[in-house]
């Protein structure tokens, strides 16, 4: 529950935890107004209740409790926490002042996908977007469903990161379309609370998404605006395409980035058809090179400067043994991919030579 | 060797390292001027040499290369650094610009001790040892030999912490004791560098500390000043002495402090003979009280208030099942102690009641 507490000092109520019982179970709430999480968890209840009481107070004797098994009791806008030698009263707020957690329009109308799935896609995409303060809808990632296919892509206008799902890897029951854009910080949220075990029901409105397990549920509120068309920027055709192993590339890149500069610049060069040349050089620190064996098709190539900790996003994204790296040109965006896999692709924009 | 590096500016070239072949082993050496670290390591000499290059560079260079060897050769002023694919020339700085690590004088009289009860020792006293712009000398750790015994000792002015090493503990060499200041940087570089194999000998002199095994040498500038006479604090009797076991104190005290407020103060009382009750309270957050079983040597103690920090330290620095717990006072020092062992005590001070 924690990262949906917030700080907010115009209604500290948000830095409060819902408690209430709720159908033989106890549903636990926190909202941020952006972002609210419930979950339901079994207990015996004695009576029925509600309250709201301080997040980190609670989580503090939770935490630092070793109790088997803890007693809550509501005493008007007190609650009283007991265990074996342990007596806490946590004065709180009634839970009629909590807002009310928004419920989700048309909800005949969902996806259903396993948490491992969704989970690894967003992580394929992810490192891609950053938040922005210029562009917020470059700040979170596309959610495009197209009936038959699901895709995720994610940019910050110097790289662009696309997975698409085929239509075995999700349930729909939907008439139509939808294109939405989720917050970085709420997809940072599904990767942590979802657990491998229950899939996952996604409802869209408008202007919210909700995901859902039989015990979990995450509100949030989508953001306003219209996603950029990249389709242009993806290359047509590829000058040079050289296929490497994976981990001594992301070593090499490692390793030559030991001298690159503040703009995190090293060069790339394809040479004897064969060799793929990594090389960086400072006035200040001196320079080093590293050569990485390749399967080259194309011409060979003369140079081209990446920022290095976007090139190792890239590779990091990718899972498979070899990778294709397909160049184009010293101003031109490159690609990387999986030979075998061409649901995935990551596009990188050159540094400009100046 | 990377904490004795400095980023001096006005000598940059504290920000490098020293490499210099020394008889038939490779001797890389830091130092920031206070604190000089400098260790031997195989290698296959094939010529002479030595130069220093910056840390930071070498370091990202040798932290990610995944080759076995690595080769070094040093032209003039650059250093050529090699493996199976890479090459990299860094450009170093002169052996003659680096500063000369000083020797120590008396170097016939040293202790010897194993590394494991020497870092053990100064972790029982680290925790009550404060960096002071006002008191430099309560900055660092004392080390007190008195020929037949070695004394470790840290205080902050709020806690005092004491370990007595006995004569079969360590071996010594010296006709007479001394008292010297480590600085708190330097122990806590000690628990550092040095493993367990090897033993370690101490040398000092008016200004400096040596300690050395067969490959790794460290020494310090000590801390100038006299450490204050803290025998007059030591509690002569205890009024209320209580035995409780250690894990479910520290159990009681992480969840009590769940309430404290910004001077992390809790409180204690002792009731019925039989029972250590902890609790605070707070004008927003509520209250709370944990119950403790606990075997009581003495009156009744109606309440006294401690920092739950400090408290928490002491606890954690004895390692016994049981402790003793000697309360005196509301504005008296309190003593911490294990049943089994009087080689260490932990003395705290009471938050004054206001």
């Amino acid at each position: 529950m924690e990262k949906a507490v917030s700080e907010n000092n115009n209604l500290p109520i948000l830095k409060n935890v819902l408690l209430k019982t709720d159908n033989n179970q106890i549903r636990i709430s926190t909202t941020n107004l952006d972002l609210a999480i419930s979950k339901s968890i079994l207990g015996k209840i004695i009576e029925e209740g509600g309250i709201t009481v301080p997040f980190s107070t609670l989580y503090s004797i939770v935490n630092n409790s070793d109790s088997e098994r803890i007693s809550l009791e509501q005493d008007n806008n007190t609650l009283i926490l007991k265990t074996d030698n342990y007596e806490a009263k946590i004065q709180g707020l009634n839970e009629e002042e909590f807002p009310i957690i928004p419920k989700i329009e048309n909800s005949k109308n969902y996806l259903e996908i396993e948490p491992a799935i969704l989970k690894n896609s967003i992580l394929k995409v992810l490192s891609a977007a950053q938040i922005s303060e210029i562009r917020p809808e470059i700040s979170g990632i596309l959610l495009d469903f197209q009936l038959t296919i699901l895709k995720l892509a994610a940019t910050d206008s110097f790289r662009l990161a696309e997975k698409t799902l085929a239509s075995n890897q999700f349930g729909a029951n939907f008439n139509r379309g939808f294109k939405i854009i989720i917050p970085l910080k709420t997809t940072q949220e599904i990767l942590r609370v979802f657990k491998e075990n229950q899939s996952i029901s996604i409802f869209v409105d408008s202007n919210q998404i909700l995901l859902k397990t039989n015990d979990l549920e995450l509100i949030s509120r989508l953001i306003d605006g219209v996603y950029p068309d990249y389709e242009q920027i993806i290359p047509k055709d590829i000058e040079t395409e050289i296929q490497v192993e994976r981990e001594p590339l992301i070593n090499a890149v490692k390793l030559v980035s030991s001298f690159s500069g503040k703009n995190n610049d090293i060069k790339l060069k394809v040479k004897d058809k064969k060799i793929l040349e990594i090389y960086s050089a400072s006035q200040y620190l001196g320079e080093n090179h590293y050569l990485v064996p390749a399967k080259v098709n194309g011409p060979d190539f003369k140079e081209v400067a990446f920022n290095w900790r976007y090139l190792m996003d890239g590779l990091k994204a990718l899972d498979s043994e070899k990778i294709i790296f397909g160049l184009n040109g010293e101003n031109k965006p490159a690609i990387l991919k999986s030979p075998e896999d061409v649901s995935y692709f990551y596009i990188l924009m050159p540094i400009k030579n100046t």
